[in-house]
């Protein structure tokens, strides 16, 4: 049911990824267990991941992809409305390890399959081996008998993109051009294939995320399309915040954008945490060769900007920081015909991510 | 989606085991792979499992569950049109560890989830541990979204029944009143066990089945239903044959018998093979503790009646026997609106069953 397509491109066939905001049949998600990346076995970060499911199957189905060794504690723990599917991988970030859906708007409905390798490589990846989680976007493919277009060669995570499903991608140079990723190609020849594989027309670049050392700084912690034209970015005034610096450069470069279709990009702003979210409890997690280490007092990535658009719905990161209200008045202020839903994801944070990095939506055809 | 139904049984809600001849949706296979039962590192026995697959792809869709290891092998192996799925298993035997799926006549289908202990558990069981096996039948509702009753202390194995969905169950005494299965119920309770679960008025009992040694006597290499008030049952003149006396006994009795309808049974002869079928090439068979040892000579237990009734087909075993050409027109006259398609098999035969046991459909709701 699901072929492999390796003669052709989505663009050639008609096919584009759609925004976030179009209507969806779904989301996948991966159980968080690793040890060596989660605190306390996992187990603070396994509540949190419920949560969030919890949260999006208000909206629309959810599948939990799951390992066998944790399959029954998962479907114990979650609401019987979510879907629970055996399948191995290395971590939980189907954002990045997942397929990126298209369609072609005729009912079509495809995916790229894009190589992952735990961001970098062996240059200065995350953590070795990758091979699972290189085949959960074949696995989803699978699952929902989706033809896919593997883009053999070619290494991308689905938070460094946005798209605004018009023709236009926003992404940023520290991530798709960072020595790990595609050494080989220059920066035109990227831009080639994002618009190939993507169905797009028009690449805007920002210069940096707000994490160098893990993503090396992916799009969905800074900016994303909230509708055709406007985009949301990451604001503070206070010149102390670890990220001023690059949220305030890409608000002024995002102000300055036009897209695909020649639009000026209206720009929205949203706040970041008042205090930074510091790791705590790091010493529960597992010491491991391979996997990067993790101390207390480390900066975690805690972007209110990772959220996840559902049907209907908007699902917001919570940090029990001082500025939570005030980001889901302002997520809520940009989707005035959604219900914004926060959920407290501290833990999501720690591990490296958030609501958008542990989420795949399924487009519908 | 899908819930553990524990507080009501099948045939208090309406809902009943369909025949195998009523529509289906899609049958489940698993991929075969463990070197302490299939030889030469179960190669030629997925090479038979692909032609199986593919067979009965000509006629309504196959989902093959396969573990990550053999993952992108099988994908690769399988004909396009067969879904791949990830799922942890002890072995290959979904007739077995898999739901038993029950529809109400009305649109609903949900499934029975009975205690699976690899044919005995510690008192005669062919291996330990079993628990993966166990959970299949959980993992393939959860896929479906299939609400099942889970009969938890109840053991059973779906090749050890035979219903012909009004009302009737076939199965043995050898296996269902064997100690390794349900030694604290006498036949009366597992008849109640049996009704409430599939949905049925009348149980029907045959004394032995053929294989004594690995399912004890499972009813699907036996006889089984072709239409109401129609069954086949295994035949052959050959007193020298070694199922001789197992297959004119289950002739006598079921020629006896009336169904819950009160129709007396109409039995059609199917032939075994003219040659016992002996397994070969046990030597390249892995030697594991807790497996029971398989050596060159044995008796493999092949019969022609471990067929697959699907929909607009019928999938019959072939064993490179002189009898190959009758069984299939056999089959052909049982089943005049239906194509049959015969798959060799001998493979499967020497790991320890047939096309029967390695299947598992999915009716229509």
């Amino acid at each position: 049911m699901a072929k492999r397509i390796t003669d052709s491109t989505p663009i050639r066939d008609g096919y584009f990824m759609p925004a976030e905001f179009a209507p969806q049949d779904g989301v996948f998600m991966i159980w968080p267990e690793r040890p060596d990346n989660w605190r306390d076995g996992a187990k603070p970060a396994q509540a949190a991941f419920c949560a969030v499911a919890a949260a999006i199957a208000q909206f629309e189905p959810v599948t939990m992809l799951v390992s066998n060794a944790q399959f029954e504690n998962a479907r114990a723990r979650l609401p019987e409305a979510v879907r629970v599917v055996e399948c191995t991988t290395d971590d939980a970030w189907v954002r990045d390890c997942g397929p990126t859906f298209l369609i072609d708007g005729r009912g079509g409905r495809r995916a790229a399959d894009w190589r992952f390798n735990a961001w970098g490589g062996l240059y200065d990846g995350l953590y070795f081996p990758w091979a699972n989680d290189d085949r959960v976007a074949q696995k989803i493919c699978e699952l929902t008998n989706t033809d896919s277009y593997r883009t053999d060669g070619f290494v991308l995570e689905g938070g460094s993109i946005h798209v605004d499903g018009e023709g236009t991608v926003l992404t940023t140079e520290m991530c798709l051009l960072s020595p790990g990723r595609n050494p080989d190609l220059d920066k035109h020849a990227i831009e080639k294939m994002l618009c190939a594989y993507l169905g797009c027309e028009k690449v805007l670049w920002l210069k940096d995320g707000i994490d160098p050392d893990e993503t090396n700084g992916h799009i969905d912690d800074v900016a994303c399309f909230i509708r055709p034209g406007e985009v949301a970015c990451i604001w503070t005034d206070d010149k102390n915040h670890p990220f001023y610096e690059q949220a305030r450069a890409a608000y002024d470069a995002l102000s300055r954008m036009t897209d695909a279709k020649g639009r000026a990009l209206k720009v929205h702003k949203l706040c970041l945490t008042k205090k930074p979210c510091l790791l705590h409890g790091a010493e529960t997690i597992d010491r491991v060769a391979g996997s990067i280490p993790r101390e207390s007092g480390e900066v975690a990535i805690a972007s209110y900007m990772n959220f996840l658009i559902v049907n209907g719905g908007v699902i917001v990161p919570q940090y029990d920081d001082e500025n939570d209200a005030l980001a889901l008045s302002q997520v809520q202020a940009m989707f005035p015909e959604r219900r914004v839903v926060g959920v407290a994801t501290r833990e999501i944070a720690y591990g490296g991510g958030n609501i958008h990095c542990i989420t795949q939506q399924l487009p519908r055809a």
